[in-house]
């Protein structure tokens, strides 16, 4: 049997450039489908265009709320070079953009001799010895169904009393036993729970987000970091490191978000 | 008179959703046109369309290197909404497309009540008391003669001892005393020498180049910190923070490159 988030985040083609896929309502988190889930199913439309194998880097731009329900993706080749390719991609539901995203591809199975990792993974008790988060926890939120997350202390908010940390760190994996690779984590970098509601906040839906993938993830658990540096005019901005279980710098991700 | 940079940005439209810029020499980098003076100039053409005040965030995939001479600028509204409105741009030259961005703007001067600034600015002693850095250093580098640049540590790699620092903290400002603005910051960003060349690597290309602007800055230096997390697989990540001189975190970018 294939994961969930395979099957989820599956494409067919119909005609070159064009893809149907099918939202569900399995990875919901507060308002609705996850933009990391979404932002997942736009990567496999543009994974058939692109002539290398990684995606290096997507900025996804949301437009409008997706639904659950089919949906229709546009791609669109915008260079394809030696080293690196470039496209598009839209997402159209009911005749309405949903999602715009750029990406550039590459290789990440490159032999480079250059590496240096200048910032330290968190330091985590093992999963073991940490909180299972939220599983069923909050209502709707179908997302902590998929994802099981492990908090060495879990924030205060979940007590109902905010206690105004700016920096989250815990572990993440799926639940069914799918190992991470760089098409899980687009996914992974957007579905924690927002640091601001740490801060009285209730809400925030991403405006765009930014996910640089960096290494080809190792199979078991992903540490990851998150921290919120303003909220400001009515904004908030997120960004989301992961290390996998050999302490590689796997993906990065950068987000702004709007309250209500 | 006019400053530079309104000069060497600004574009002319010819029909609707189509304009045409010049690409000066005044703003080199190593290798050529600043990614961040060519976001400016893109920009400006965005903003014609938009009919929010304000850039939120914009989202930059550079394609080719760009020449000094004539660009052509196509840009399309993709969703204009109550709060915010989102739109592409693609800079042409000689018929081959050099960048494409996203953007989505919004209004910067609602009044809102949540105001929070997690991060603090880099602790900086008063720009008199820095050295000036690169003017006329290094050849080629036209951008070091419209900013100034104030850091009160210079990099080991100024002196050919490249030091492994993957922070710099430092000032900046436009050398003609054009104070900064949301126009001018996508060009900051970008301007500082990439931390890298601590690390004894010479060169750097933007891949892909996400600003974040958080407050309309006020008059006078800004204080900016940039920061390298990992070198990995032929590629770097850079992010850059600036504060305004009233100690507003006024603008956060992030961009991925490529070594040579």
């Amino acid at each position: 049997m294939g994961s969930e988030f395979d099957a989820d985040t599956s494409v067919e083609t119909t005609v070159p450039g064009e893809y149907t896929a099918a939202v569900t309502d399995r990875w919901h988190a507060l308002a609705g489908p996850n933009g990391g889930y979404l932002l997942a199913i736009c990567l496999q439309a543009l994974r058939e265009e692109m002539p290398h194998p990684d995606p290096l880097v997507l900025s996804a731009y949301y437009l409008r709320p997706a639904q659950v329900g089919p949906a229709g993706l546009r791609t669109e080749s915008i260079r394809s070079g030696r080293r690196t390719s470039t496209a598009q991609v839209a997402m159209v539901q009911e005749g309405r953009e949903r999602m715009r995203a750029l990406a550039t591809f590459g290789d990440l199975g490159r032999a480079e001799s250059r590496r240096l990792l200048l910032e330290r993974p968190p330091a985590l008790p093992p999963p073991e010895d940490c909180s299972d988060f939220a599983r069923g926890a909050i209502q709707h939120v179908s997302i902590a169904d998929r994802i099981d997350y492990r908090f060495p202390q879990m924030p205060g908010w979940v007590h109902g009393e905010p206690g105004g940390q700016q920096r989250m760190e815990f572990w993440m994996r799926l639940r069914d036993g799918r190992e991470p690779d760089l098409l899980t984590l687009p996914l992974m970098v957007d579905a924690a729970p927002p640091v601001v509601l740490d801060f009285d906040v209730t809400e925030s839906a991403t405006v765009e987000l930014t996910v640089q993938l960096r290494a080809r993830p190792a199979p078991g658990w992903l540490a990851c970091r998150v921290t919120t540096r303003a909220v400001l005019n009515g904004l908030h901005d997120e960004d989301f490191e992961i290390w996998d279980s050999t302490g590689t710098l796997v993906a990065q991700s950068h987000q702004l978000a709007v309250l209500p």
